[in-house]
């Protein structure tokens, strides 16, 4: 019996080979000195099933070339490096991993508010440089309190996100596509009348063929010299060379970015942008969602491997509930 | 008529001057080149209030010289520069500044907490310095979810934060030397007990003459290799000698402190010290809490030099509710 082929394309599943190795007969992606000659081998016909992470895709003409592939199980919530269109022709399942880093996600988006409005980077420096004296504190903080925030997309995340502002004492609106029965805040007009009513944007939305660089100069402009703009969710739903330009010139007050449109981010681009606070896509990358997912993976992999079905499909290839 | 002196002693409070001018003669004590000899004057002697900050104290030498003078006015919630039996035999009324800052406390403990676990000041570093790559985000992130916070001190501002990380998924418990009938999560049987169940412990009690030191080398080794110490009260509470220690050997995680024994705390201390966030006492200095806080004081000032009484006497002061 031939053992199913195993495509591992995103580097630090490397720690699952281990398990996904006893399901079936694993390749290591980042090890291949030629992807579109192994897709034609006999070994790249044999893959089954690639694991991948949700916002990188594998190339087009690689996946065109794997014959055999029929499931692509990706690490995440969100899957938006995935060509929902292409793989829906070629009949492909696909899987994510969803609610398991909410909470993660949640926290970091207000562990980026905080670290913005109390500016905790540049603190830690005045006191660590022997800069504060009696009379200096050094740069003032600005409080959350009553201060409006506006949340983009109410899903899991988004509601995790505002149920941890209110706690703080901030009125919360929000905005999303389609308005939502069970919605515990009121819903902004437009996405134009949230940003312009809010001091704090947050983005918490997925990224679709729809939204695609939504948050722009005009929405950012809304926000102002004052508003602070927060992204947890992609960097695709931004125009960040418009981010840039208007964080250099002030006309927007700051933002504090967990995503960006390319991933790992050009260090160079944030040379000298003045307010801005950055982590490298680490919202669900915590000790405890890491192997929830992780292990979700593998689940998925073996699921599809024994029932030729993934165990959680994205919503779009989910059957009624 | 001769005009009430009052004796501005905190820096900052420069800015006060032209809003104390209209109400007194004001002088600066940072502008005294020698403050005894000053309160021996007949301006000093005309000195009838002084205003000061919570944890920095007169010169005991200089209060006993000041021989007319009637009121402390303090600014912030805490008093405990203040040394009570003093002025308790001196007749002296002291107010402080309840209340304004409680929120503002709470979230920057809350952005402590989250710059600790979130590693936000390393992860900002990591992409500024082009060390984000495709397999390595930087150092792990710690999840708050499920992870038992302890709370020191259950007044206003202790539920304040322990709304918020309640707002987060953490379980949370709390100790104090009284037990409270208003109190909305369970109180360990001693600091001990709840240092040994916690993984992060927040303190956000006032120091007293009992409980300073309080957290020292066995409140600090139980909550352990794995545990986050948070601080936004008073340095005094814990033994920082300590808690330096600890965290060089690895006994301790981690701390994320607002409030040192010494303010500013003398920055070659903590230099090598592993795992320590600080900010310089800015738990109330945000752009809402301090004018409310320097109104409060030039109220106080206003209502003695009027009525004779301070408006918002310290608790020991205040008549019953």
């Amino acid at each position: 019996m031939t053992r199913p082929g195993i495509l591992v394309h995103y580097p630090p599943h490397e720690r699952l080979v281990p398990k996904l190795g006893k399901l079936g007969a694993v390749t290591r992606y980042w090890d291949l000195p030629d992807p579109l000659a192994f897709a034609a081998s006999p070994e790249g016909q044999a893959i089954a099933v690639a694991t991948v992470v949700g916002p990188g895709p594998i190339r087009r003409d690689v996946l065109d070339a794997l014959g055999g592939l029929r499931a692509i199980v990706s690490a995440g919530i969100g899957y938006d490096g995935i060509d929902l269109p292409y793989v829906a022709g070629r009949g492909l399942q696909i899987s994510h991993t969803p609610h398991v880093g909410v909470e993660d996600v949640a926290d970091l988006a207000l562990a980026l508010v905080l670290a913005s409005t109390r500016r905790v980077i540049e603190a830690d420096a005045w006191v660590r440089e022997g800069r504060w004296d009696a009379a200096d504190k050094g740069p003032p903080h600005r409080a959350l309190r009553a201060r409006p925030v506006g949340i983009v997309g109410l899903g899991e995340i988004g509601h995790a996100v505002g149920r941890r502002l209110a706690a703080c004492g901030a009125p919360i609106r929000w905005w999303g596509p389609r308005p939502k029965s069970d919605a515990p805040w009121p819903r902004a007009g437009s996405l134009m009348e949230l940003a312009r009513e809010s001091d704090i944007l947050i983005l918490c939305a997925a990224l679709t063929g729809e939204n695609r660089g939504m948050v722009g100069t005009e929405v950012l402009r809304a926000l102002g010299p004052t508003g602070l703009l927060v992204n947890v969710a992609r960097g695709g739903l931004v125009d960040e060379d418009a981010l840039i330009a208007l964080l250099r010139e002030g006309a927007l007050g700051a933002a504090a970015l967990d995503v960006f449109i390319e991933e790992p981010t050009p260090h160079e681009r944030w040379r000298g942008v003045p307010n801005v606070v950055m982590t490298p896509h680490t919202g669900s990358v915590t000790d405890r969602t890491m192997p929830m997912i992780d292990e979700l993976v593998v689940a998925n992999v073996r699921h599809f491997l024994e029932t030729g079905k993934v165990l959680t499909p994205i919503p779009e290839q989910a059957g009624p509930k």
